[in-house]
């Protein structure tokens, strides 16, 4: 299957060129360019510590949602913690571009990933963004989604086509993640673009509803980034209007799978990650319930580390699921571990161990990919979170990681 | 300086014996002993999956407060997630030592540490009660710091005396910890011994004060244990009852200092643990605010990797207290790393980085001891906590601990 990017959909032109941002060798600077208006929806970060680019890109759609025309996305520098000098640089930023592009400053959204508290390079930026700009192609898709990678170990893009009464519509996207990932509003920069035409604020509900599902269902290792941000460019290119609750709803559900898609991607490339592992809670009283012990279990240094060296020491499941802050009685909880949902090994029934076999619950701890579904016995509420384990690797990537 | 231990207190013995609980070659049953009835105060895990001797425990302490006896303390099996069997089981251990010391069952304390899930092998551990009561002495404080040891790489136990209006009396304590460390109400095993009179009353409220300022300032990996058990006996044996209220402020500061030496212990013994730090919040609302932020900034695998490979990447603590879900404006924060309180170098004013030398930040960054303070300019509360780094040794001692 051909993967696509953000330059799958109709009018969208992507660029990505070496601007020595931080690295010598490599792409950093993408441009993602639609060749018409777009409307834009955008979810981010809920840190206090929010970075340059999230600030200005959340007052920059307010004022012109209806009219975006680029995305300027760096690696290498997250222009977090930089202060008001680290301000003015993301809207010069919008300036450069703007003047290159030939579009308002107000036009233009920018992301940045990378070490905080550094300014942006902004002679090495502009440069870059003016010959970038001289290369946009429908064809740079994928080299954009390579440009904004720092620790990840390979390009995360896709797209899908939907089939919907009044024409053909497509959605494309592209994000990195890999470290300081977790749900927590927004996740890791992403960025989706469609040629479907949306309004405004049809967007923004689609968009929030989608990463709610699937970007904040994801943690690699509980740190919530000052960057995180996952913006949506709607140009309209196809002609086709999203004008009818039956194409809405499917142009949701494509959305959603489209972001699981990515979100998964990010997970399986999560730093040092040996495993893909699935946490179900089942039996809580609410939603939130389900998503605090699931979320608990999944930034649990101990289980993490279990995942790396395949122990299925389940007390250590138990004992996350405990200090997550919801009341159960353990004596009601049961769980299970499996490769997949219908072949599941029962480890605990009424808060005591079953008669399990050792050898089939190390071997199912031994895959790559599991499945874990923890009962508490309290309602009928569920949440599913997707993780990665802890490993030697993690800690070398990020004992290591300025120098 | 002589260690002193829990039998440095007048009227207390103990002993320790390889009962095979789980490790073949090494002491892992302990039990503290006093020549007379005891006082008891006792702080406890809030972990929802409590543990068999923890239920246990806390009714004990309810019925039989001022009439305790002894407390047996096995390591290599944490009797938790072990349902009815496991209650039974904490239940017969109090039979059992019952019997073998002469009194009756409601007077004894248990603790146990290990692997969650299993059951205890309890014709092993009735065989080293029995052996262990023939061995009572008052020479055995240390032996019994070491039998409690899981991942622990040594025993951690101290004693103090008070000089007091009425006479001398003294406190001894033991503790153990390395893993599955956080502070959630109590943290870690601890026993703490008086020859103090103090009525039970009194004696629990000296023991949650002491234990809130110290065990539950202490962070190393954010997992707070289905076990997690601080237990204080008082026997009076010294003839020194505290009945004033100069005395028992006296006896408070110094229990508080006990504690706090013991928890700096777990901590520079953590597992895999290269560094010890003291990560101090001020400028806050109020405490809470402070401690939950720096809790976050504790528990944190970027900022625990950055202190693991000296990388002062300062700007993982910004971004962590960030995310500690405490309001504050990132432009009023400053923060500060140094050696000491008096020599602090400020690497942060008004939420932009200052004009500070890399090699001084990595300096420090080197030590294996070392301050960070944070100030988030909204108030005049402050709070500490204690924590280390998180090291490959880390990932390979809880990759590997059943097996």
């Amino acid at each position: 299957m051909q993967l696509g990017s953000v330059t799958t959909p109709a009018g969208f032109q992507a660029a990505a060129v070496a601007a020595r941002i931080k690295y010598a060798d490599r792409p950093d600077l993408a441009v993602v360019f639609s060749d018409s208006d777009c409307a834009a929806a955008g979810v981010f970060t809920q840190n206090q510590v929010a970075a340059a680019p999230v600030i200005v890109d959340k007052e920059t759609i307010a004022q012109r949602n209806g009219r975006i025309r680029a995305i300027i996305a760096n690696a290498g520098n997250a222009n977090a913690s930089t202060g008001q000098p680290g301000l003015s640089n993301a809207r010069a930023t919008q300036q450069i571009a703007a003047q290159s592009l030939g579009c308002d400053p107000d036009q233009i959204l920018v992301l940045s990933t990378g070490v905080i508290g550094v300014q942006l390079p902004m002679g090495r930026l502009k440069a870059g963004i003016e010959t970038a700009v001289t290369q946009l192609s429908p064809q740079n898709g994928q080299a954009a989604a390579q440009a904004i990678m720092t620790t990840d170990t390979h390009a995360k893009h896709t797209a899908v086509q939907i089939e919907l009464p009044g024409g053909t519509v497509t959605i494309g996207g592209m994000a990195k993640g890999a470290g300081m990932i977790h749900p927590n509003m927004a996740t890791l920069l992403g960025v989706l673009t469609t040629d479907a035409k949306i309004e405004p604020d049809l967007l923004q509900q689609m968009l929030a509803t989608a990463v709610n599902a699937s970007f904040n269902r994801i943690s690699v290792d509980g740190d919530t980034s000052t960057n995180d941000t996952i913006l949506l460019l709607a140009n309209g290119a196809s002609g086709v209007t999203l004008n009818d609750a039956a194409s809405g709803q499917t142009f949701q559900t494509v959305l959603t799978e489209l972001c699981t898609k990515l979100a998964h991607m990010i997970v399986r490339d999560g730093e040092g990650a040996s495993k893909f592992v699935e946490i179900q809670v089942t039996g809580a009283h609410d939603t939130n319930d389900a998503h605090r012990i699931a979320n608990t279990i999944a930034t649990s240094p101990l289980v993490k580390t279990a995942f790396a060296g395949s122990d299925a020491n389940w007390g250590r499941i138990l004992a996350a699921a405990g200090r997550a802050g919801v009341a159960f009685d353990q004596n009601q909880a049961a769980l299970w571990i499996g490769a997949n949902q219908t072949d599941e090994l029962q480890l605990v029934a009424q808060g005591t161990p079953t008669a399990y076999q050792e050898a089939e619950a190390a071997a199912i701890f031994a895959l790559a990919e599991f499945k874990i579904r923890l009962d508490i016995g309290c309602g009928k509420e569920t949440a599913v979170v997707w993780t990665t384990d802890l490993t030697h690797d993690y800690v070398s990537i990020n004992a290591d990681y300025r120098s």
